[in-house]
């Protein structure tokens, strides 16, 4: 026994931290929405050939009406894909944020494939830039699937000309299904907010979007790739501003056994075609605000669907710190945690283990006193002033009976906090990664 | 399939690197070896109560006859426990470096129990400093078992008499089991070398010890211990900076899925009984170049030793990474590979998976370029130019069979190398780990 048992309700108060939930205040969510929720944008997902299986989809297609506004994020990883190359560079140094729409394959990561990598990429944008009707550097490129293999171009050849026959305004649905590697289900999301009283009279802004990846690096199916449509109007510069703001609470404080796979990759377009005319969204504005409250609401969605989503998981766990003395303290005491092997195989066996938490945090080189440190499992208090308290063990066993876990740390040491979103650790994880590859 | 197979041998040379094999050059090891293997120390190992299981011993003690030199390192955990905190203090601030003897006690951890722990901890080192004769301040004191719970001192005020009888010239064995917690077998290690061409005529120095920890961070089980014992002649600062060499290379290479426990201690005694009266061993000469390949021979062989005992470990892993910009660098990709679950999980599946292993190492933070690396699984060349290259996977296959599975990493970005040890990733550490604590 680790702890220090008691019947009684506990004399202590839940830290009650806030964060890990999206904020929904002011918008609306789109039913059912997704890729194609924002005007402007056509989408399609078919079966193309990457995989043997005819019931996979393995193709999908975003095309934005017009040439219109475009941002990424990339991975950080030394060993980054032919995609993310070829579209870093089509994005920053020929079209200047300008992109008409995004190509993504599923079944081979075109990672680890040296030049001949590049250019197959680079082939795969101009020929998708001929059916479209736009420059090569218009066309964003993502893959996803194993590493180490090319790209069949023939594939794309005869079936790029398919798979924009299938575009449609409701395709998004069919796009995020072409884009899933080991997901279990398709993510998308959507939400919508009124114009009138940002001074945008008349039109209503949709921001929506899809993701696929388990929430971990995963490089036999090279992870994440998220693409994010929105018909409000944006200059490049403000949209890439508002993305990496938005990917830095979404997609980035999700972690499952790291942080950036060879092909992660996240796109925003936006149309404008809510407000045809209307001036571009400025930053410091009450319509940027709400912009990037409705992006940040898509981008946090999609990254918790991912997480639970993670490879084997049975629930999905937010971390969240207060109490830091800096963010990056406040980032590395959540990530510690949320990382940690044995608070994930704890949260699978339903053991509400403050000693690994405070083992975790210990080590993660955030700054800080034992005996300022609190703890909440689930909200109920396990440790405070660094000691441990009683708890109704009972009372915890059914909260682990709940989907999402709650794992509340305050360090004591100064006002900044943080939400990271894992998964726990399963034996269908060992069963899932350790399997020989056939 | 993530490789390019072949059925023909590898047309690529291994990268044949070397390190992480403890080099016995000029040693000889003692058989049946341990920490009463150096002259002028004894050792018991008692079956005191800590332990529900009578068959379990669960209290240490080894002794010196005469007050002698003694260096330790120490966790950097934050949630250090209260053990480390006293026994860091004696040897620091007290005694300045002159130790009479080690308890140890296995089943509490002393740790997260606050003042009264720290209490506690001076309790145990004054009653049993009564027991040998010299003051609090010569005792060493470490604890391992579960955190949160209070040492029971009266088992301590009746069962260290009974230690201190029990004491021995071959104690070293029930001492080294009775530090165990979930280790499946104790670890012991002891080695020789003659003192005649070094300085030391007519004088045979023994350097041996003893050690507990399955390789892991495991808060429920705090986790490392080690002492260390040697007849040789030495100062304290000396021994000291011998001592953190050793564990550099040793203890802190060894990874399973963390670095830092609460408890993790490394105690080194040093009596001087091999060469009595003699000079004591001063740096820079033959004899301290001699004393400390002995030190790293047992320091290395017990890590790879704990790490090939990590719970549920079915393999011994050693990451080799070479041609890294600094030591910095080629330790943190080493270390992001050793522990990276999917190359954990890959290994235990037996899957020369090259792809997380490249995966982990780009996302590391070590710095080099993709095109630079070359990446060897057990000898077999997988990855050259940063680009697969043909295998015989049947080979893999075969090699995987051995107990022993060498991961050799070159990034072509300078001359800097390091070895880490850790273990695969197996079905039995999520049961082990993910079991309701009873």
């Amino acid at each position: 026994m680790a702890n220090t048992h008691g019947e009684s309700a506990s004399e202590y108060e839940p830290l009650a931290l806030t964060g890990g939930i999206p904020a929904l205040d002011g918008l609306n969510v789109v039913e059912g929405g997704g890729v194609t929720s924002a005007l402007g944008f056509r989408a399609s997902g078919i079966h193309a050939g990457f995989r043997a299986n005819p019931e996979r989809l393995d193709l999908a297609l975003v095309v934005a009406d017009e040439p219109c506004a475009c941002a990424a994020t990339f991975t950080k990883n030394v060993f980054c894909a032919a995609p993310v190359i070829v579209s870093r560079h089509n994005l920053d140094d020929v079209s200047y944020g300008t992109a008409r729409g995004l190509i993504v394959n599923s079944g081979t990561a075109n990672a680890a494939t040296g030049s001949k990598g590049i250019e197959a990429a680079e082939y795969v944008c101009a020929m998708t830039g001929e059916t479209l009707g736009c420059p090569a550097s218009e066309v964003m490129v993502a893959s996803t699937g194993v590493i180490g293999v090319h790209l069949n171009l023939d594939v794309f050849d005869s079936q790029v000309p398919n798979a924009f026959a299938a575009l449609s305004r409701d395709g998004g649905a069919d796009a995020a299904r072409a884009i899933m590697t080991t997901d279990t289900h398709p993510k998308e999301f959507a939400v919508s907010f009124d114009g009138g009283d940002i001074g945008y009279d008349g039109a209503t802004f949709t921001v929506g979007g899809m993701c696929k990846g388990s929430g971990m690096i995963m490089p036999d199916m090279a992870t994440m790739i998220a693409c994010i449509t929105t018909d409000a109007p944006m200059v490049p510069d403000v949209l890439h501003t508002a993305l990496v703001g938005a990917v830095a609470t979404s997609f980035n404080k999700v972690t499952v056994d790291s942080d950036t796979s060879t092909n992660d990759s996240c796109y925003l377009f936006a149309s404008g075609a809510a407000a045809p005319g209307a001036a571009p969204i400025e930053p410091g504005t009450a319509a940027y605000d709400r912009f990037t409250s409705a992006l940040r609401a898509v981008c946090e969605t999609l990254a918790r669907a991912m997480a639970s989503d993670g490879e084997g998981a049975t629930r999905l766990i937010t971390v969240r710190v207060a109490g830091a003395a800096d963010d990056a303290d406040a980032d590395v005491a959540a990530r510690t945690i949320a990382n940690s092997p044995l608070v994930k195989t704890a949260i699978f066996g339903h053991d509400a283990n403050w000693g690994r938490i405070a083992g975790a945090v210990g080590r993660s080189g955030a700054r800080f006193e034992q005996h300022d440190v609190s703890i909440d499992i689930m909200g109920i208090p396990v440790l405070r002033a660094g000691l441990p308290v009683p708890f109704d063990e009972d009372e915890a066993l059914r909260r682990f009976e709940r989907p999402e876990i709650d794992l509340d740390v305050d360090l004591g040491a100064g006002s900044s906090s943080t939400a990271i979103w894992t998964c726990d650790f399963s034996h269908d994880y060992v069963t899932i990664n350790g399997d020989y590859r056939t």
